[in-house]
């Protein structure tokens, strides 16, 4: 079975596996304290180009989220983000559950605008009952967003303009960050990123660890007891060297991005063979998440021989699918998929596929 | 000064001043477990024609949807209401602050339908990724709408029926239900909402109570520990039976309804007046609540002179307003925002008012 | 039936009434921001000597606390309480709801002391598995307690001043503060209380309102979006004025104090005649709750004739009780109360009482 | 260095780190629905004696606890909870931060009992003021207790009884159960566990897992969209066979019992040198965490060459401090402790250590 179903479906770089086994039987304070995380935040500090700032490690992206937005709002404050974002969609109200309402903006292609928010918050003031409304706290946007798209250098520091005029924090979820600066297309940095968002986070659970993110800020002190609030919200590791080691592997030599580029380049090899074969894109994406719009006829065969997930409710006739690539994907695997893909346009006059 | 402001900018209609100071010097258990309160409870149950249920008085609207929303919805559910609802915009996040997702729907005319319910929760249910996702838990509507527009009774029933269908509680919000059933256009009565809703609430601030609303169900245990959660919401009045003298006054001799029926006849008396000036409609209400786009000039000129809203964000040259009456409106006061009006236009020609 | 039961079992004093009634039909701007509460906060900044401040209106004492509490805090913090405070106990849950935790401290006689302040504070910081704890944020006192009981002023310089130096405001609950300033045994004045607290309520509910407390601050933002989070607690009276009639008409000519002292010398005439015929005091209160142990077979009789409340849990053979005065209550009252305590009293030698 | 720090200082035991290696290539569903996590849930019902129930995989203890409590209780519920509990102390107010108050007993020795939590529901219903106050909705109780100590199977039996009788959920916290089994002292048996508790929980991360922890209980549905709670408390891990792989290996051939019951021994030796030495019992625990009062100096001294954690405040002379085994403890280290603490002895007449 071919494996396109996500980012997260197999375990770590190898890496990163060994460096877990050779430091197994080592004995070190729990909850991040140690060494490991010292040094992997050391690391990923400089990756960033920070003297200083913070680094905390949570367990997943879902906690991520939960933490740095209940950290960063205040009572009766909101999170202005994309209708189609992750914290709006796919979190299962965990923001809600610490008491913040999603602002939601239109996203076309993922990605919201400078203007949408500008305008957003402009009309929020001048709207006389605003005292009765959840006001806007702060901005989220995903890099790579949940469509795979990436927002431009000057589309970020226009949106990053615009919160400092509001004072809105800007928030960037990077669980799948490498595969952004991987990208081709991609026209900013890293240590670009770690001055244009007040906070972000560096994926670990997409990007080849077993789990982790690091959540980075050039503010130190940006959310009060952050230590505890991670605690609270369920995302603090007991063994959390766990976290520091796969990070320390990961930002050591360049890892983190090495393997992020092989992964694009294996989705843009599959892009390619696709739209070659005639398959209709459903968005035009530059990054390691693929979106096609199958007919359902096809995607009940590729099913049996491929793993791949249907974006949102299946249509009538046809239905837009997500195919994802990851450290793992091999070219074998990208032509396996070709050649699976070949046997279901013939299928349409009348054979049959077997896999 | 003219006030069209809202339907809450008095104290209370006479019969229930009368009455509270008839009371006043009474002693009564506390928290509505008084002979007023009970008193009340069976006129409302009588008007509503059931046998069984449960009423429970509380302080205002927001504390009312504060409670029935967060008491009908289990964890990880969410309340479908449209974009344009009271719960959605003008509750300073109440519903997140207990935890839940309001979940939007599209609301032309401040309604929703039955037809976008189903297709929500169908939908849902049809995306794979559902478990990670709000679960539709309940339906939120309100009679009459924000924009003052009416379901018809077919409407309801269908919107009744596809939340049966569901498992999906109906809740209706009547913080303006007399202006409702008081309407001309309204072809659905007091005990038809009692049966078609699973819940609602009988509005009494913005319908001549000083304060208070009568939450009602059909079906007694609906919401557990339904008074503990008035308490926790901060819904419950400690000299509760003011809220029973208030609403035994207002559910005896038809009180409430009779008020309702004048303020609606003021509201189209005004709107007609206004039409026939050339203002044109935002909205077609038929209750209470009339809504016309002004020019901003106008507004300007007839704010020093008369009270009302402006609706939403202010336009480059015109701006939506909305104009309330209510039971202490008189012909007078429309007439003379009639004369203003007319002054108003006159000053397109250079005239000048003054009030 | 005597009533005794507490101080908001009749409507509002008769100047509130009367007040209430005059103004009934005058139209005024919403939620508080009329002309009356603008005076009632002129009115009530003077009284507490305070040339700037905050001061909003709640509608009831439980409404006041869940917003102070939520306002104050951080996440991850707590409110340091005694054990037999109002928000540790009678709210429902509501300080939890809004996601805090409640720390509690020993509490003799209802009050807290400056040095357990201190100690929790102290030890709290000196536990190195701190940061997996709740962080106290805030203490949260009661003048007069829930048993009747008041802070010397000296008492309150030393919470206050250990307050100041681990920087945790103090807010003082004043749902009965007007019987504290009035008991003989007070020591400190309202302006005092102004500057010993960094935020606290002046009540009206229990004061001879109908209902509203008056939250005061002497720090102007204490409390972000102050506003929007009464509306979010359920704490925002529509027809705000309402409650700015109350208070202006409390605050006027030192209407407040004269009701407060009335019900004072009711409460202790009351402990007085009870001491004399030899009924125990579960607590020696100076203020307008009195607290008495009675046999469970006098509790039992006396109540076909007066209302009162068990103090908890009823033990084996004796029940504390409490009796309550206000400002309604007469001297008859307690008379007739006396009255029926000696039959009382006769009855353990066979008498029978028939009221 | 030596270690006695905590049970969650190394990684995992060999095993596991072999299974990670083994599988690490796989490609499988995420979040829990691969066929890893399907076998280890049948080994682990199986080794419960469960033909039928759930189980479900979470990341860490505070997690399921997180998860489990606020599932099971409704609105307006607390939790009942030793004063000494972990949920009531250690995990930063997550109970409270999803709006529930936990209910503290007193603990001596870390356990509560059964006539308590009678006592305080009984006393609960008859206190005429219980729906102003948190109901009581669930007991937790830890097994073995923060202290080490272990509740009899007769304990537990009434515990259970009283629960059933008051209709409230037991839910046992097993963050170590295993050390519980494997304690001499111990008079139950897994099954018996699973059928004492409503639900419960198998401790992961504490006995030789990386991190994780099974939920299991008989009921099946006894936590509704228990799926999407688990996401929404940060609970839910990406990978999730990685808990499979975890749980199925150590529920294979016995070796979670095996391992715990090693770490018990280590810990009874530990004991018994220590008693031996003089050293004085802080608690009587019989299972992998020890606790003794050491004087200041003596912990001063022992620090530099053993990690340990105080527990809770230190004294002005003499503290209590934890030592606690794990799988990963041996002979020796317990030996090298042991001579470091006649060091540590010999140090009061005036020798030196180094260490």
């Amino acid at each position: 079975m071919l494996n396109f179903n996500s980012d997260y479906i197999c375990g770590a770089v190898p890496e990163i596996m060994e460096a877990l086994q050779h430091t197994n039987l080592e004995a070190t304070p729990g909850y991040g304290l140690d060494h490991y995380c010292e040094e992997a935040r050391r690391l990923i500090l400089d990756a960033c180009g920070l003297q200083d700032g913070v680094v905390q490690f949570v367990i997943g992206g879902t906690e991520a989220n939960s933490v740095v937005v209940d950290g960063l709002l205040g009572k009766c404050q909101g999170v202005l983000a994309a209708v189609t974002s992750h914290v709006n969609v796919h979190e299962a109200g965990t923001i809600e559950a610490f008491g913040h309402k999603v602002l939601t903006l239109p996203s076309p292609g993922g990605k919201i605008s400078a203007g949408d928010i500008d305008r957003y918050v402009t009309d929020f003031y001048r709207d006389e009952t605003w005292e009765h409304m959840v006001e806007p706290g702060m901005v989220y946007i995903t890099f790579p967003t949940e469509l795979g798209t990436l927002y431009s250098r000057s589309e970020l520091e226009e949106i990053a303009a615009v919160c400092r005029c509001h004072k809105l924090p800007l928030y960037i979820d990077g669980a799948r960050l490498g595969y952004g600066l991987a990208s081709p297309q991609c026209d900013v940095t890293l240590p670009e990123i770690a001055q244009l968002a007040d906070i972000f986070y560096i994926g670990g659970t997409k990007q080849g660890a077993l789990f982790g993110e690091a959540i980075v800020s050039r503010r130190p002190g940006i959310i009060p007891r952050l230590f505890s609030l991670i605690k609270q919200h369920g995302a603090l590791l007991a063994k959390g060297r766990l976290l520091g080691v796969q990070f320390k592997t990961l930002f050591t030599d360049g890892l983190y991005l090495r393997y992020a580029r092989h992964a694009v380049r294996m989705a843009l090899k599959l892009k390619e063979l696709m739209q070659a074969k005639g398959y209709e894109l459903y968005i035009d994406s530059c990054t390691n998440q693929q979106f096609f719009i199958l007919p359902n006829r096809i995607i009940e065969t590729l099913r049996k021989c491929a793993q791949f997930e249907l974006w949102g409710v299946p249509g009538r006739e046809s239905t837009p699918v997500r195919l994802t690539t990851s450290w793992s994907t091999t070219d074998a695997d990208i032509e396996a998929l070709a050649a699976l893909l070949s046997w279901s346009n013939r299928r349409k006059n009348g054979h049959t596929i077997s896999c």
